[in-house]
């Protein structure tokens, strides 16, 4: 089988995607002053330093009194220690007291250790005697249920480094340092061209022959869940000159260009030329061993990414996953973790045989459906033009380049959507 | 052990979580109008039915020929049958010529089929004569290769039901038929209120006994994560009018409320019966079999479920995702699936023995390292109060009920924030 640059063999999923990370740098993205508010799931684009020691006073992790340890040591049911009530430390206020040789000071979760105080016994390891005094029944050793001034962060100390997404806690955790602005990446714009001369908006009336845009809502979707921001650029006639306007347009305030509809071989195919025809490298491949989005084409215009995917929704969806996010992580500036990439997933038992040829990754659509107690993933068949099986889909079930199919009652797991 | 009800026994995390949503009816939210961009993720209000036929004509599949398939009964390579090509089909264009015995007509991937036409022959089983004739060179069933009119959608059919969640597909799909605004449930409102007097805001510089308002920034992520609106109402003194106040006030204008602080048992523990004066059922539970989180509150106050919360932020996050998020989506409209509720897991080794008593469920944060091509799950150890531990955990480990820890190298399943 050749490919559509005339090569023996269809590129395969693996080494297209490589093909199309080796060629774009790692640029880094604008940054943008934001308050912490307005910064869930950004990334951050300078290391953040603690302006601070964390805690800035010793606090105590329990409820009970504040001691000198030594005052404990040895205490036990039989033979506690007795310490006289000094105080109350009132949450919030820095108590302003001493604590001597023999006393105890009340102290609650959270609290500010007075001086001369170095550990927390437990309410519960107390008996009240009276009201000014107290037993001990278990020794506490230096340090003990006390959090030290410093002990959580130094001031100075890299709390969160470039390149962190960040999250609900790590949000939290700035607000307890008191930063409440920062400075992240901008996220990557991601032009989206459709091509066709019979696509029509879909707030339009449509004749015969014609159909509505789909994808570029699909794709808006996609783009948004990725951390990108998807511009819808309109719909465009599959002529050269047309597409190569829109597309040198994008190219000037795009982080990344996706064309869809006009990549299958035909007379009004001219998406690889046009990539060609803007700059280097160019179209990077142009024909993938994968079921559906075969006719996929990768490439690049200088640092930009430029993708033509075929036309058929599911496709979009698939090649979606597999090239389009991946680079697009890339581009907002994330750095890789050890952590894989992981979305949902289900473990099912598959309804009925699937075929697969060998040579390609197939990805086919499924529904999961509960039968007995047990989870089914039921294929989702149907003419490849259909839009309404993208609703009844669930997730999608992969079958491996070198697997011939999947039997019927096999568990596999569905990669939900 | 006795629970906060004075209970022999503290109720398990799934017993508590049973008794709240027993007691939180399905209240049909509030519905809005969107347009189908502003509608990724909501919840649909109502049931959508299709308001015309799909395709709204017979469409082509393949880019081939449109033939009378009784023209190619029996063709072969050795035998071909022969067709005078009739035109070509453009797209987006009505063909406006009746296909006659002997005839095809050149067409592209989602043309329109001519009268007369009742199936395609892909280009790659033709062969070109000349400019007027094709040879075919395989047989092509009635329907072959082309979606009917209506065959996808028909017109009035429910393509998407009450209480689904949008995906980017279902919106490109809703654009396929031309519907632009949708009918949606408004999101949740969900007020925080941060109790304690040692709280100040993030902005605010603190004194020694001060620490800044950690949790309702991160709640704030959770719950924006978890499709609702996070309404944060400022930090108020642990005294029982102030907090009775709040709540009150909150009660009207929010679907749930959630109080920070104050719900460990102390002088100044008042939440418990704030909650119960408010109205009934109030206090559900108090005190659950769980590490962190054990003194969490749940109870309601008429259809409002309210959630009073220890002020340990790994607790937060432990109690949000037990609790809370579970409440949260009943309240957003959405219908339950077959599909059980899933986020990113990963397996792991863990690196280090980890005790756990019996009869609680225990939560542990670990970070993820790679260690020689392994993955690794490291616990985050420290102190209870310490909260740069969150920075530095990527997921938990549950070690449940009944077991009583894990043993270093044993595979764990980590569940990542």
């Amino acid at each position: 089988m050749r490919d559509m640059l005339g090569r023996e063999e269809l590129i395969t999923v693996e080494k297209a995607l490589e093909l199309i990370l080796k060629h774009i740098p790692f640029k880094t993205p604008a940054e943008i002053n934001l308050t912490i508010g307005d910064s869930y799931g950004m990334i951050i684009s300078r290391d953040i330093f603690s302006p601070e020691d964390l805690p800035v006073f010793d606090r105590s992790t329990v409820d009970g009194f504040a001691v000198n340890s030594a005052d404990t040591f040895g205490a036990t049911e039989s033979f506690p220690s007795y310490l006289s009530i000094k105080d109350e430390i009132l949450m919030g206020e820095e108590p302003e007291f001493e604590l001597k040789k023999g006393e105890a000071a009340k102290i609650a979760t959270g609290g500010m250790l007075p001086e001369g105080a170095d550990a927390v016994v437990m309410l519960e390891h107390t008996q009240q005697v009276d009201e000014r005094m107290i037993e001990v029944v278990k020794p506490v050793a230096p340090g003990e249920n006390v959090i030290k001034a410093g002990e959580d962060a130094k001031k100075d100390e890299c709390i969160l480094k470039r390149g962190r997404r960040l999250r609900p806690q790590d949000i939290g955790v700035l607000a307890g340092l008191g930063i409440t602005d920062i400075w992240v990446y901008e996220k990557p714009r991601v032009s989206i061209i459709s091509s066709g001369d019979e696509i029509v908006p879909a707030d339009k009336p449509i004749r015969p022959g014609q159909v509505r845009d789909i994808n570029s809502y699909n794709l808006s979707g996609l783009i948004l869940n990725a951390g990108g921001i998807p511009v819808r650029r309109g719909i465009f006639s599959d002529k050269y000159e047309i597409i190569r306007d829109v597309v040198e347009e994008s190219l000037r305030d795009s982080d990344m260009v996706v064309i869809t509809g006009g990549s299958s071989v035909g007379t009004k195919d001219m998406t690889a030329r046009v990539i060609n025809d803007m700059g280097k490298p160019g179209v990077l491949f142009h024909g993938v061993s994968l079921k559906p989005g075969k006719p996929m084409i990768g490439g690049a215009v200088g640092n930009v990414p430029v993708f033509g995917l075929p036309g058929h929704p599911v496709a979009i969806t698939v090649c979606f996953e597999l090239f389009i996010e991946p680079v697009l992580k890339r581009l907002t500036g994330a750095v890789n973790t050890a952590i894989p990439v992981t979305r949902g997933t289900v473990k099912a038992r598959i309804s009925r045989n699937i075929s697969s040829s060998s040579g390609r990754e197939e990805h086919v659509s499924v529904a999961i459906e509960e039968r007995g107690g047990e989870l089914w993933a039921v294929p989702i068949l149907g003419k490849s033009g259909l839009i309404t099986t993208l609703i009844k889909a669930d997730g999608m079930v992969v079958i491996p380049l070198r697997k011939l199919g999947i039997e019927a009652g096999e568990v596999v797991e569905v990669r939900l959507f």
